[in-house]
């Protein structure tokens, strides 16, 4: 198989051909109609992952939780609010995805039973039972048909390394993209953020940038990693 | 002691020499770096009030939690995140104010503990444990010195008369305004909304408009209670 030099992949028209979907953005998960667990993601990184698989000529999908960042024009957008959502929509449109990236914080847990009618705080202390959500991009690594180049993100406040690298063999995933939070300036309601990306027998580190920059350098990773891997399939049959 | 003509109150100019502190938003109680609890609150009914209010020639002080609203320009603003540090912002500029507008949606509990790393997903289920958080509005209108005519805000989804009557005499609130909640159209991360104001002896019902027109009107209707109730503590000393 011919492997697509570098230049040819960091140019645009990469992903010509190529259909990826993005997951951003938090998930809500009602406590009752008012109160809600969610996360700190602010839809930046997804929504600019998007933009630069966009440049690279793919046809892309994004599957958004609530965020008030502004996605570029002319990117099929699915909007959700639960994680639960999330995984339903994300499973109705993945079949013809080449490559999945799960950039979305999802909730890991949500409340175990939702109160129809808004809780009074008579109170002064309570405890709220939460469940597991469905694990969106390890189910997507899991698909037995039409399985895309599956890609997750790991926030990690600690032993990122080990933690990330635990969770990409964990979930089968091609390659897990880790970014420390708590860090001023960095991730999280920041504009610019910084990446560690780990595939089998590889790793890149992304500088801080921008996010918009670090999502292209990303993007260029994925490109070139879906493409080699894709090679040494078909050499392989 | 002159009341002032309704003409007088509905023009700009009402609030002229008065300072008017407005919470806006939600609050965000952090159980780990990246999760927390939080409100369906977008800010902007607080944010259409505050500009209501400069418009009558108040001064305005907004404390706001995370919001991705825009305020109008020549408004002092404090930012804060948790309800705790809306609570001591609001009480550090509280004394020079005449009038306190409660609009903000406070968490009214927050995780008895915050992990300082974020916790790893091991369960299938867990609980947490929750604490009250200080009661803002309340805490305004207990205020020995200074008090500010203290407006209260209750987003119901049930019994919206009752349960308004009784926060604001609980409160002791000189008003409360009441919104629906889990209605289409109306309220949270709506752009428009519907109000019934309740007071001492009177009720006003604002009927479902842009959330900048309810703002004007509730303005209207503070400014003119607000300035009965000065006329008749000043003709009853």
């Amino acid at each position: 198989a011919i492997v697509a030099g570098l230049s040819e992949l960091y140019s645009p028209g990469a992903l010509q051909g190529c259909t990826v979907m993005i997951t951003a953005g938090p998930t809500r998960e009602a406590i009752d109609p008012v109160r809600f667990i969610s996360n700190r993601s602010s839809g930046k990184m997804g929504f600019e992952l998007a933009a630069a698989a966009q440049k690279t000529g793919a046809r892309v999908i994004v599957i958004a939780g609530p965020s008030g960042e502004f996605l570029a024009a002319g990117i099929e957008r699915w909007d959700v609010e639960t994680a639960q959502q999330m995984y339903e929509t994300v499973m109705q449109h993945i079949e013809d995805c080449d490559i999945f990236i799960g950039a979305a914080a999802v909730a890991d847990y949500r409340p175990a039973t939702r109160s129809a009618e808004k809780i009074k705080k008579k109170e002064t202390a309570l405890t709220l039972r939460l469940v597991r959500n469905p694990d969106i991009v390890q189910a997507v690594a899991a698909l037995d048909q039409g399985r895309p180049f599956t890609v997750g993100f790991a926030a990690e406040t600690h032993r990122l390394k080990e933690h990330a690298e635990h969770k990409r063999c964990h979930k089968q995933l091609d390659m897990i993209a880790a970014n420390w939070v708590g860090r001023p300036g960095l991730g999280f309601d920041s504009t610019s953020n910084a990446l560690e990306v780990f595939w089998e027998g590889g790793h890149v580190s992304i500088a801080q940038a921008t996010k918009a920059q670090v999502a292209r350098h990303l993007i260029e990773i994925i490109s070139e990693r879906y493409h080699a891997q894709s090679s040494a399939a078909h050499s392989g049959s």
